[in-house]
């Protein structure tokens, strides 16, 4: 039997007059596609023509909330009450999901972006409101999250579905997280390193860090991205690799 | 066999730490709440406690989307794009609609606010915009709109269910449109005018202008207002009167 | 010789449709106005007509920037890039002074908003970044900043003059700190206590926590509250007291 | 003697994590820059950036103001009343020259954007309001609008020194307005046919139409485009053009 993986990519990233990121060209790559919601990205017009994209595509789509934080691109950490965080994760999520639904199509999985995502996964209090804020809308819901992350057993302590993921450029610390983008050796650069990192830990069943370091985890999606020609190239090169090595790609809902 | 009518209200018009309206209060009078959806008031937090009081209080819940102008409250007229609208609309109707939903309640109606509904009425082609959004996002919603208007006739036209509202305190021309804020004799001051005017306009079936011309037009709903405690006091008092007269007070969707 | 002392309020934090704070009736007993740049709250409007007001009354104009966030009106902790911080105060500043001195007069201090000041209070790398482009405004700005701060230290640091305030109805810590809202203790009741609060630091020099600790520091100004006529009262009692016992209220700059 | 003539740009116009324009190869070809104040485009930290650029590329600031609409890029049609316009006028050139001013340089042009222009140009009464608010901020201001507008004649009747822009890559109609981009001959193609456009309107001292109308105007000043590798070598070859033609390229102020 084959070992499913899926490829998964933020998209829905422009914000009227400006572009971001090659979502037509990602879209013939990725399986899952996780859509900005108005609040770092996306306005309704992007968001109605990305949702059409992703089903023209028939690749499954995610809601991509975050902080309400546009000119910082949802990346600044902010502090919000756990009223208010829940409230703002429901309205992004409902505003994306009923859009979808106009489309006779849903969201199947929520990844929570930018800022909010890393400070929820090393807060266990604020990993918890994110995960009942997801249950709330939807109890079928899939939480898409960092491998090894306080998301993902919050995700599970709620009851919902949670896959987790790694990424195809990014290394790893002892302690399971990213290396911080301030050190040099935070990048995996080019399509064959990419290749060789993720493989490994797809291998290995668990994250593997700069120092070798093995942390077992499942692991169920690779995030790649689409923010030029050159990373939708590796993604396109990794799609290719791994349907070599006989991973089935797919949906994470399907 | 009584005659039924229905009371409904803009609502959840505060934002952050900003109050407006005396929602709790009104909400003992009314049958239905148009709830703001964040693009000229209301922020996510507002807008689930609002849909939480509402149920509560056995209240309609209908989305009351906006131009996207917080600053302006949505009564400043802006021009956007067919499809800029269309999403503008769907993306606030289906925030309110899921977070509704989260509450195991729903939004049964729309109902446009400020300069979109003042521009809609009037134009037709814009009307258009606004009630197909309307029925593409649920061809069982409502269309709460004023009477006479090119607005109802769109709606109709869109296969919508269309309820024709009066305003208890605004006066009409011989066009059957509000006489603008601007004119002496705009509005209808007090409880006993204001009961006066929406009784005759019931009786008659028929908007009834400043100078006497009576334009006939099916009347479902009557505006009433929340922002301060003579306007609360005049909607309890009509709707007592309503109810002495026989008038049954009851939700549209009911 | 009298001792000078001035009382200062936040003022202009209405926004759009909304209001907030009974401006007028403060600008009556303040002697310098803190007002709101648009970012918390406050618009193009708000500001200019309460440049307008201010100046009418007599009382000094300072800027009161804060973080962008009106929906969290500036009371969420953010965590902007220097950079960040540095250029959107100076966008800030830069707005109402160009607008005060449109009317023809001008912006003499700066006294950092909410939870942006609360942060610079603590976090001396934070505070001097507030400092630095607050004197890259304009030298001979003003900072207005709670005694015992970091803030005041980089203030002095950056060779600004700083103006010391205290908090007419709050309690402070044996650290010198606000009391947090969330306990019993945070606030002062009430005129009376008010004044015996203010008092008893002015002639100790020192703010005076709750277990009696004395924290000596220079004491320049009083901030006072205007969101209702209670607040208000308060503060015109404090006024008046404060003349009887010979204290020369006036403005900082003067 | 030389005829003078000035080349310039709308920049500054990014926002956050997107990038619009080639800014920095733009600001080797133009005399003056028009620069996004954060109500359209811009940010803070954006315009401090372009702010720097300009000055330190010796070309001349600008202030480039819009209605407040993020999403729309200011190019949708708003209706402010007009102390709603001029507040909002003079809080984006005051924001924009009090950062100039932090680097030592100023403002010393404003040029209006997108739907605001537009609407300033054809309508008198907005036009007034428009000048007048330019005048409060400064009477040493240049206005710098579209040639043969109401707006110029505004500025004018308000005293301001008033600059007529022509540009190089529009057709213009018999009524000396653009022809709007709908129509298939709204756009002049090409690095020789702009220049072919700008030299005859230069050398006839009027707006030439799409049937060959004159429409004798002064021009002052000729608007190019960065918004992309094309836009700027076009703007580039223009320059070197009118140098070889006798023209003496230079700031508005000078």
């Amino acid at each position: 039997m084959q070992n499913a993986i899926n490829l998964n990519a933020d998209l829905g990233e422009s914000f009227g007059a400006w572009n971001m990121g090659l979502d037509e060209a990602l879209l013939q790559v990725i399986d899952s596609a996780n859509i900005a919601c108005g609040f770092h990205a996306g306005d309704p017009v992007v968001m109605r023509r990305t949702v059409r994209a992703a089903k023209a595509a028939g690749v499954e789509i995610g809601a991509h909330p975050s902080f309400p934080d546009l000119q910082g691109f949802g990346r600044r950490r902010m502090h919000l009450a756990p009223d208010e965080l829940e409230a703002a994760l429901l309205y992004q999520i409902a505003a994306l999901d009923g859009m979808a639904r106009t489309e006779e199509t849903r969201v199947t999985h929520v990844k929570v972006h930018g800022a909010l995502s890393n400070m929820a996964c090393d807060d266990a209090a604020l990993a918890t409101v994110v995960a009942h804020a997801i249950r709330t809308y939807g109890q079928d819901l899939i939480l898409l999250a960092p491998a090894c992350s306080q998301l993902c057993l919050a995700g599970r302590a709620a009851g919902l579905r949670v896959v987790e993921e790694i990424f195809a450029d990014r290394a790893y610390t002892d302690a399971g997280q990213l290396v911080p983008r301030s050190r040099p050796d935070a990048m995996i650069h080019g399509a064959a390193a990419s290749l060789a990192h993720v493989e490994a830990m797809l291998q290995a069943g668990a994250l593997i860090s700069t120092s070798g370091k093995h942390i077992p985890t499942p692991i169920g999606s690779i995030c790649v991205h689409g923010d030029g020609p050159d990373a939708v190239n590796t993604a396109a090169a990794l799609k290719q690799a791994l349907g070599e090595r006989g991973y089935h790609l797919r949906g994470m809902a399907a």
